[in-house]
C-alpha cells in the first residue's frame, strides 16, 4: 500500500481523499491542516488529522505527501519545504512561474533524496501532455486550447469583490463556431473575444444598483473587458440550486499537415467534460502520486513534470497486463 | 542529426520519409527494399536505396531503423532480426500477438544492446496511450473506442477477393447516436452493430451479378455479417476520383465517476481525424524514433512500448523549453 498524506483540506484535499479511496493500492494516512485539527472532520476512517507543524514527524510514515494549497502563495513556499522531507505532488498552475518553481523544487527534492512532481492536474497536466504529444507528432501545425464550459474560480471571485455583489458564479464558455473552424482545418487566427464568452450569475445585495454592477463587470480589465460577457441577476436560492457545482473542462486541438508537399491535413483533439474540477484534478494527482512513489523506490530524486514520467508509472497494472489489455 | 533507415517502401515507408523531412534533427540515409533497388525511386535526395540483404552493412551508419512491413508476416520475423543489429521502431498492430512479439523483440534487442519500440502508430499507439492514461486517472469507469470514418484496408481487401469484384473501398463509420450516448455519460452497453456501420464502394467486373455480390458482402462472417452494411456500385473512375485517399481516425473515450459517493461524472475524449492513415502513423513513428535514439544513447536496451517512454523523449525541444512553452 502506498501511504498518502494530504496537506490542506479544501476542495482539492477532499478530492484527493476520494481519489485515494478509488485506488486499491493507496491509503490515506494523515491530513495536515493549518486550522485547529479538532475542527476538521474528514471522511476516511482511521486517517489522522494533524496540525501542519506535525508534518515532519510523519517523514517515515508517509510515502507521498500531496500538497493541496493554492498556487498564488501556498505552493511556491510549501512544495520546496516539503520536497526536502517527502516525495511530493502539487498542482502548481501559475504557468508563467513554472520554471522558477521547478528549479526550487528540484534543488530541495535532490537535497532530500525525494521525488517532487509539480503542476499535476488537467491544465497544467493532461492538457500539457496532449499539447506536447501532438507537437512532437505533427511538427508542422497549430495549437488551440479552449476552456469550458466551466466555472472560473478567479473570475467568480473578481465579481464577488464588486460593491453591491453578494455572491456570483462565472462560467467560461468556448465559442462553438471557433471550435468548429479549428476542427474543419481552417487554422483560424482567433482573438481572445473570438475564443471564449463569459456568463455571470450574480446575486445582488438588497440596495445594489444592477446597472452599475453589470457595467463594472463588463468593463473589468483583464477579466471581462476583452470578452463578450452576459450578466444574469438571480436570487441566492437559484444560485445555490442551479450553480452550486464546480464543473469544468475544455479542448486541446492541434491541426497539422503532412506529406511531401504538405498535401494532407490531420486533427488531434483531446477534451474533458468534468462535473467536478477539483475531483478530476485530484484523480490525476493520485495517479502521479503512484509514479512518485515508484520513481523514488527506484532511487530517483529531483523535480519532475508530466513530461518526464513514462505513462506506465501511473497505472496500478504491470507492464505485461498493460500490453495485453490496453495496447 | 539522427540517421534514419527505412525498411520497406510502401505507403508507410513513404510516410516515414515525409515525416523525417519535417523533423529538423533527423535525416533519411537509406531505404532497404525487397524489390530490385534500381526500380525503386524515392523522394529524398542523397539517401541510398539498397537491397534488403545489404542492411547489416549499415549497422554503424544508421541510428534507428524503421520497419515498415506488414504485421501478418513481415514484422514478427523482421523486428527481432533487425533489433539485434539496430535500434528499431515498428508499427506491429496485431493486438492479440503483442505479448509474444514483445518477448521476441526484447530478447533480440537486449542481445544486441539496442532499443526496440514496437506497436507505434495510433491504434496501437496514441489510442493505447489515451486508454492507459484515462484508466489510471479514472479507475472507476468505462472505455469506448470507435474507429472511423475511415478506410479499412482489411475490409476493402476482403471485398476485392469476391468473384465479380474488380475494385473496392470500405469505410468504417462510427454510429453517431452511440458516440453521443457515451458522451452523455449513459455508459451504454453497445453491440458490434450499434457501434459501427460499414459502407462499401464497389466496382464490378463487366459480367458480374450485382445482387449476388451485394449478398456475399453483407453476409460475410467476421467482416460484415455483424454490421449494418451499405453497398454502392460505382465506376472505376468514380472510385479513383472520390475514394482515392486513405483517411481514417476515431475516438477513444472513458467515462468515469468520482466523489465519496460516486456522485460526479467525467468524460475524457481523444479523437483523430486523419487525411492519410499511413502518413499520420509515420509521424508517430518518427517521434518514437527520436525516443529510441535517445534511450539508446543513455545506454538502455530491450523492447519498449509507448507505455514505457516518458513523453519528453519524443520532442525535439529540451525539458526547460517544454516546461516554459507547453506545461
Amino acid at each position: 500500500m502506498i501511504k498518502i498524506g494530504v496537506l490542506g483540506y479544501g476542495n482539492l484535499g477532499r478530492g484527493v481523499e476520494c481519489a485515494v479511496k478509488q485506488n486499491p493500492d493507496m491509503e490515506l494516512v494523515a491530513v495536515f491542516t493549518r486550522r485547529d485539527p479538532s475542527t476538521v472532520k474528514i471522511l476516511t476512517e482511521g486517517a489522522a488529522v494533524c496540525g501542519i507543524a506535525d508534518a515532519p514527524d510523519w517523514k517515515d510514515k508517509i510515502d507521498v505527501l500531496i500538497l493541496c494549497g493554492g498556487s498564488a502563495t501556498d505552493l511556491p513556499e510549501q512544495t520546496p519545504v516539503y520536497a526536502e522531507m517527502f516525495n511530493v505532488v502539487d498542482s502548481f498552475d501559475t504557468h508563467a512561474r513554472i520554471p522558477e518553481h521547478f528549479a526550487n523544487v528540484d534543488a530541495a527534492a535532490k537535497k532530500g533524496g525525494n521525488v517532487g512532481i509539480i503542476s499535476v492536474g488537467w491544465d497544467p497536466g493532461m492538457f500539457s501532455l496532449n499539447r506536447m504529444y501532438a507537437n512532437a507528432i505533427l511538427p508542422d501545425g497549430r495549437d488551440y486550447t479552449f476552456w469550458g464550459k466551466g466555472v472560473s474560480q478567479g473570475h467568480s471571485d473578481a465579481i464577488r469583490r464588486i460593491d453591491g455583489v453578494k455572491n456570483a458564479k462565472q462560467y467560461t464558455i468556448p465559442v462553438e463556431s471557433a471550435l468548429e473552424a479549428v476542427r474543419n482545418g481552417e487554422n483560424p487566427e482567433l482573438t481572445t473575444r473570438q475564443k471564449h464568452t463569459r456568463e455571470c450569475f450574480v446575486v445582488l445585495e438588497d440596495d445594489a444598483d444592477a446597472a452599475k454592477v453589470e457595467k463594472e463587470i463588463r468593463t473589468m480589465p483583464n477579466y471581462f473587458a476583452d470578452y463578450d460577457t452576459t450578466v444574469h441577476f438571480i436570487s441566492e436560492e437559484e444560485l445555490e440550486k442551479n450553480h452550486g457545482g464546480i464543473p469544468h473542462g475544455g479542448f486541446v486541438l492541434r491541426s497539422g499537415r503532412t506529406g511531401w508537399e504538405n498535401e494532407n491535413s490531420h486533427l488531434i483533439e483531446y477534451s474533458l467534460k468534468l462535473d467536478s474540477n477539483p475531483e478530476f484534478t485530484s484523480c490525476v494527482i493520485a495517479a502521479y502520486a503512484r509514479a512518485a512513489y515508484r520513481l523514488s523506490q527506484e532511487g530517483q530524486s529531483g523535480c519532475k513534470t508530466v513530461f518526464d514520467i513514462a505513462p506506465a508509472y501511473l497505472s496500478a497494472e504491470d507492464g505485461a497486463a498493460l500490453r495485453a489489455k490496453m495496447l
